[in-house]
């Protein structure tokens, strides 16, 4: 197709790029299997897979006339240069690392929406620059960290990650040599001085745009969240000697507890709250349990939100166990701010979408991902396209062609916004 | 002292027994050093420790005027013949096994409550013999089966015991073999055609003698079990991206569970109800769980109270699991009928108990004891002392010497009366 025509031809229908959404889920599922795990999809951070799907996707990229590297991170980059030596640049991104047994887009699907709009160009030079990364780690899975894939554009890799080991002690310095990086040169990793916004297209990993039969998602922001774990400590008894009365029951205290997490999450729109894990001791059926201990996982997109449910709950733990005459202490594990995304490039994303005749859901996304490191250093915006069965980190996750076909196109009309605005700017 | 002069002097003052409970503690203490692990106590069926723990105990029965065997079963039995060959038998018993870890006292203060008694009468014989069982196993640690020793006694040793196999793969067969015991010859170990009652003293291994300033307990029952598992399937999903109407989270579901339980056993006097174990799948702080599985043991003394209760709490995890849109599936694992003690013998113990100035709690026993078994065949009664802190299978598990000084007058007041109720049978 030629955009340039399509540009004087309004808007891009959907249908008219169904050959395109077809390819780049074709491509997702070629990758797919290509992985460290026999039968599953499994790609971690500096694995051989990694390195195959590296050499794999680089030569989709120069094929579309990119000019293309490897960073000192391992991040996959090709640069698709503008129609002048001083054009501003547009990043698009995602990861191409994933979860143990995993689906085929989950970050991988960015990637190739990235590769596919610039296919769309058929060599077109435009007034910006694009850069396409495929970030190499974000899903935390051999370091127990996430996104040391983005930390790299950023420069928020120290000593500390550097030094940090896997589950066989091999340290990510010592990883990066082995795969022939050199450790000291992480800084040319960093984003260009011209790198001007950040855009990524994400499936949205969540049950919401399904639920209200929406096919894309606009994020306002990325949930800040709070990880920690609560423990109850009463007296471990026998469960058939000690009357009701007489019991100081972890688990009775936790249950509550758990009851009254599900109801302050349910006070605030946008709240989630959940225990996810819980383990009592000494765990025997007929033993009255002496500890009772429960994960807590609060989000929201507004701090100020989250902190005060996560205050409401902590008190409610302490209360319940006053009355029980237990203890309950509260170890924080985690704590990360929400990530506003840009608000004028956010519109443009918007805008782009309802220009193809797709209504977009303003959301919030309740898990993490690369866009929220890159907002440290550049305007950022996310795409969510709808996941089915609300599925991900899982192999039956998910995506419909149409909505593919509507994120490209919206990814067209976004290509075309991004070149007034910089036109404008060089105005 | 001299038990014939007390008799005619009226009460015997636990004061004057004081010595002899001491000594009992004593020999409780000298007992828990006879260990399968070092630094610890813990004697489980036919081991090397049960051998020398038997031996031990063998010397003291002998020294006392018994003629004692061991069972086919490894059950250490003495006869105290009574003033006539055909005499009817007072059995009283209590187990010399333990759990890992164990305290001083669960079991081994029965046998030697039993041993204090013959010692008191210092060879007088009465119209009746007394047989003194330390069982040889009550635990159920080695084979995860209880009542091994008692269950000899009763004639309840079937081929599907005998076969039944250690972590070890050792079989119980091969285990009596190996010890010395004949399997073919259990027969022998049952209960002889005089026997015509049976007492045990035990530890309560539970708080209420305590929280009510009482030395010590008669039981009237020993409750009926119901234990099993509950699990609450729902979906995994991700805890950041799933709103809280969206979810089917079965740890939400299970707590909400947890709380009626502890409800519901709220609603009868002297029923329990414990949650002790519960697992979340996958169980990861930030997955929404799939799956709960919780472990119920329900206990009452009226069966009917007990399967009532049971019924309501399996009723309400299905209507809990339905508005949730889960599901709930309860899986039995053992049933167990409540056991009444004698209640002609029972009130013996207690007028015998009221007769030392002590006023005894009529209680039910929530856990399991060899009187269970034994009641198959012979009225039985049982005398609970005091448990410290409501301790029990554990190292700190005590008993107060005085509570011990109060059981032993109880008994020798125990010991007339029953004379006296033989004398009346025979007369």
């Amino acid at each position: 197709m030629d955009i340039l025509r399509q540009r004087s031809a309004g808007r891009v229908e959907p249908g008219a790029v169904a050959a395109d959404a077809a390819k780049a889920i074709e491509r997702c599922r070629e990758l797919a299997q290509i992985t460290d795990v026999a039968g599953e999809t499994t790609r971690t951070f500096l694995s051989s897979a990694m390195r195959h799907c590296m050499e794999t996707v680089r030569s989709w990229m120069e094929a579309a006339g990119m000019q293309v590297w490897v960073d000192a991170v391992g991040n996959l980059r090709g640069l698709y240069s503008g129609d002048r030596p001083d054009a501003a640049r547009l990043v698009i991104g995602s990861h191409f690392d994933t979860v143990p047994n995993a689906g085929a887009f989950d970050g991988v699907l960015g990637v190739m929406m990235g590769l596919a709009l610039i296919e769309l160009l058929e060599g077109e030079r435009l007034p910006f620059a694009v850069e396409l990364v495929a970030f190499s780690e974000e899903e935390g899975v051999r370091y127990r960290l996430p996104f040391i894939g983005s930390r790299a554009l950023v420069g928020r890799i120290d000593d500390e990650l550097l030094a940090r080991q896997d589950a066989e002690g091999i340290a990510v310095e010592r990883a990066l040599r082995e795969f022939g990086f050199d450790p000291a040169a992480l800084a040319s990793a960093e984003l260009s001085a011209d790198a001007s916004a950040y855009l990524e297209f994400h499936i949205e990993q969540g049950p919401v745009l399904e639920s209200k039969d929406m096919s894309l998602g606009v994020v306002d922001a990325i949930a800040g969240q709070t990880r920690g774990e609560m423990t109850f400590v009463g007296s471990a008894n026998h469960a058939g000697t000690t009357p009701m009365h007489l019991r100081y029951d972890a688990v009775a205290a936790v249950a509550q507890w758990i009851g009254e997490v599900e109801r302050v999450a349910l006070t605030a729109p946008g709240l989630v709250a959940t225990v996810g894990r819980i383990v009592a001791s000494p765990g025997a059926g007929n033993v009255i349990a002496g500890e009772a201990r429960a994960s807590l996982d609060v989000r929201h997109a507004d701090d100020t939100v989250r902190a005060s449910a996560v205050s409401e709950i902590v008190d409610l733990a302490h209360s319940i166990a006053h009355k029980r005459s237990l203890k309950a202490e509260w170890h924080v594990q985690m704590e990360q701010q929400a990530v506003v995304m840009d608000a004028r490039l956010t519109r443009l994303v918007e805008e782009s979408i309802r220009d193809t005749g797709v209504e977009p859901l303003r959301m919030v996304s309740g898990a993490g991902h690369d866009a929220m490191i890159i907002a440290e250093r550049l305007p950022a915006a996310m795409i969510f396209l709808r996941s089915p069965g609300g599925l991900s980190h899982h192999p039956d996750e998910a995506v419909r062609q149409e909505d593919v076909a509507n994120a490209l196109a919206a990814g067209v009309h976004f290509l075309r916004k991004f070149d007034e605005m910089v036109t404008r700017a060089n105005a």
